[in-house]
């Protein structure tokens, strides 16, 4: 047994089963161990950016971490935008990069670079196993640190004589950690403040926004307490049988006006709001002024359990309000548009979908049908780097391959990991994607105005478009192994949708929009 | 005028005309002032990676830096592995990377992270520009900081406010560096230990390949010294009329094979060889063993003045060897293979132009031929990761549009960056684009056997092919805006690449090869 092996050997006793890959020669000894390590299911992305949102979007569905095998400083600094995102998602993954053999990296080689160094804005944990004994270690050690709590990426490094040299050591077993419940005097001080309060909101987010927590805030609706949930969520079921806390805008002045008159604000699972990007002469945190604020339970702590004791304290009802099923009766018609497509989903969205949203300007058009649509989960943009929604899909799909799910995707954001779409074809993934195409950075257009910058000049509208040329996601796709599908109209997004569904396996929509 | 116009005025003011760009909301106002400063040049990448290898590209080929526009933290981490590539060429480079409001960044919102630690493995200088009044000065520094010696990229970070509020501060002029000659006493020792010895061979690479490198290198070798150069070189010319140094083998084996009996290596322009990675017994160093070592100049002084010197001091001719054109008479016919295609690339490669060479095991066989073509240069990926041939190309063209730009890369490779086609369309780039499509990270399955790894299984092969899905190039190409072609035959590639080479704008030839 080499060091590879016994890093396998480690992982797959820990319940790390998956790896989305993209290897180097100093990797190789890793990808040969894989044929003797079964229990681990090696998936290939053919960029980096992929093989590390596919770990968020698996992490985040199956609530263990999913390995990745990246290829030096380079090969980690290609993924490291989704694992910003990874981050603020809290979704524990597991990098393993390779490095140079120990004795090679001080000649200072073509591909040497300071691996730890890139890789620690973005990991919870950084070590590198310098020899093969203490490769299975510090891979329990890796898986340990991913869970956190609250989670989130943590970053091995292998360099290439630990992985080719022999070891005995043992597979070594990760202690998971436990999220510990807040304090009874938080609850009791949050309980108070409550009573207290005119107008309080509660505002929850991480695990609270999963069902069981939003089955105990929903109670606290029922007890009377707005409850809202962050903007943007890892993991969140909507649809028919779920509570539908009140979102908080992205725009901040959109923000502050629904909070207009709130004295008290109380987290659950997140901290105080700030806004997305600072503006001229616009607040950076959107608390209305005045207003108290609170922590019932942070982002390390169980969020679940400290909303359960709350409603208890409340003496809130034992269930809340949830969504009833209340599907659009009849295909919409005309020019497509996200709200039509939007409707088209909520018709045919099968329970237990999971929708990965990177669709940007697009996706408020389709939130809002689909709160009343069958049951499903939908796993948001948490960090702001685009390129998410279809590596999300490549890993959520690998996690539950029994559930459909759909990507959702800006033009300008599925460029980013465009490389995914072989990956969805090379698995058989049963994934449908959607690039909303507007030619255009949308957003951009729209902030452009409101940081003040004023309207764009030729110079600026060439930075802020994407229709010279216009991509042709058609024969994006089919290069790529893909089935896809151009529709203009709300009709054919009607039977392309509703066929895409009704079949297994990847395929791509086009959605022309304006 | 506020920080944004400070910034751009100031870089126009030192030669820095070209932006390369991804921009977010943080950018608008960078965006913006692009319309009040005409001379800068916006392009558009749909991803970061493109923008910094277009950079590495444009600096490579103007001996100046350009700017990119990139977005936080993820935004530039999209662009590292490019930068990676452009530290070890030693290429100017001033990334311009937006960032939070100075006053936002307290809050940690989603975009936060810290730039200035992602950017500083691959810059020679991160600083941020706090307020508006630092701008102008702080992006002087950064464009002297980009020249070195020896060069690379630099990292000025860009606040909102910083951008958005006003200042007065006049444009700064950056001090550019000069390389020292080396010593005196650094030329008369290599002179005296070359007389001495009996076998000895003078390296060179960096500024030592460029045009004025290599004819006072060829003198040495007129003068009997046999004269290698670095396997990866950022910049060299090739054809005829140039000196054509013997260029150290890839594989470590191999180079000191070529190296047995060598008692003196002088080094000009570069530093000892060592082997891109280490495998189990083989050395790093490939120096032979008892063989002297000696700088002769390092990559920081000035390489073509110490040969210069060095060769007066040898009493060596004026002028040594260079090429001869000997392009092939007749057309290659058969099956398609990197060589054939090389054939063709021989006769019609036109004088002037410029090779971006990603093509990873394809390289070799279209070298060959061309050491004999029409004067070109060639621009090799200097840091080993992949992805850089499209990039490259881009910014190679929009720095000599007067130039022809032939990108060869890797299939692999290409999907690397694949977003850069799309670039090339948009700017209507005099460039034609080679795929070598042989469905496979080719070289990983030589490096799989030479890591002692063994032969791969079925899982490992799944990680080293991309033949399934079978990527369509052609199909990829025009979902993007380029014409293609598919070319299975050396017949077809010939046709095809002298038609490309006599027409001008945009194209991609698939060249499908076993």
């Amino acid at each position: 047994m080499n060091g590879a092996d016994a890093l396998l050997s480690t992982l797959v006793a820990n319940e790390v089963t998956a790896c989305f890959a993209n290897p180097g020669t100093s990797e190789m000894q890793f990808v040969a161990a894989l044929d003797r390590s079964p229990k681990m299911r090696p998936v290939l992305c053919l960029f980096e950016g992929v093989a590390t949102g596919a770990a968020d979007g698996y992490g985040r569905i199956a609530d263990r971490p999913a390995c990745t095998l990246l290829h030096l400083g380079p090969g980690y600094a290609n993924g490291a935008a989704n694992l910003h995102n990874a981050r603020r998602a809290h979704t524990p993954i597991v990098n393993v990069i390779g490095d140079h053999a120990t004795y090679h990296r001080q000649y200072d080689a073509p591909l040497n670079s300071d691996i730890a160094a890139l890789a620690a804005p973005n990991s919870l944990w950084v070590r590198s196993a310098d020899s093969p004994d203490a490769v299975a270690g510090l891979a329990a050690e890796a898986v340990a640190a991913s869970y956190g709590p609250p989670g989130g990426p943590v970053s091995l490094i292998l360099p290439a004589d630990s992985a080719w040299l022999e070891t005995a050591t043992p597979d070594v077993i990760a202690q998971k950690p436990v999220r510990p419940a807040p304090a009874g005097s938080a609850v009791e001080a949050a309980a108070r403040a409550l009573k207290a309060a005119a107008r309080p909101v509660i505002l929850i987010g991480g695990q609270a926004c999963r069902a069981e927590g939003l089955a105990q805030a929903a109670r606290l609706e029922a007890a009377g307490i707005r409850v809202m949930c962050d903007t943007f969520v890892a993991r969140q079921p909507r649809g028919a049988g779920s509570f539908a806390p009140a979102r908080m805008p992205y725009f901040g002045e959109m923000a502050l006006k629904d909070l207009d008159g709130v004295d008290l604000m109380v987290f659950a699972g997140t901290t105080q709001p700030v806004a997305f990007f600072a503006y001229p002469d616009r607040p950076s945190v959107l608390v209305p002024q005045g207003c108290a604020t609170l922590s019932l339970a942070s982002r390390a702590e169980d969020a679940v359990a400290g909303l359960a004791a709350l409603a208890d304290a409340m003496g809130a009802p034992r269930t809340g309000p949830s969504q009833s099923l209340k599907r659009p009766d009849t295909a919409p018609s005309g020019a497509l548009s996200p709200q039509l497509a939007g409707l088209s989903m909520a018709r045919h969205l099968p329970e237990g979908a999971i929708v990965c949203d990177d669709s940007v300007t697009s996706g408020g058009g389709v939130a809002v049908p689909c709160m009343t649509a069958a049951p499903h989960e939908v796993l948001a943009l948490t960090g702001g780097a685009i390129g998410i929604g279809l590596p999300l899909a490549v890993g959520a799909a690998v996690a539950a391959p029994e559930r459909k799910v759909v990507s959702l995707n800006g033009d300008g954001a599925a460029m980013y990991t465009v490389q995914a779409l072989w990956t969805l074809a090379r698995e058989n993934l049963d994934v449908t994607v959607v690039v909303f195409a507007n030619n255009s950075y949308r957003i951009l257009n729209i902030e452009m105005t409101r940081t003040g910058a004023g309207a764009a000049g030729p110079q600026a509208a060439r930075l802020l478009g994407l229709g010279d040329p216009a991509i042709d996601w058609v024969s994006l796709a089919k290069g790529l192994g893909l089935p896809a599908v151009r529709c203009t109209t709300a009709e054919a997004f009607e039977k392309a949708f509703a066929g895409a569904m009704a079949q297994r396996g990847p395929m791509l929509i086009e959605a022309a929009i304006p």
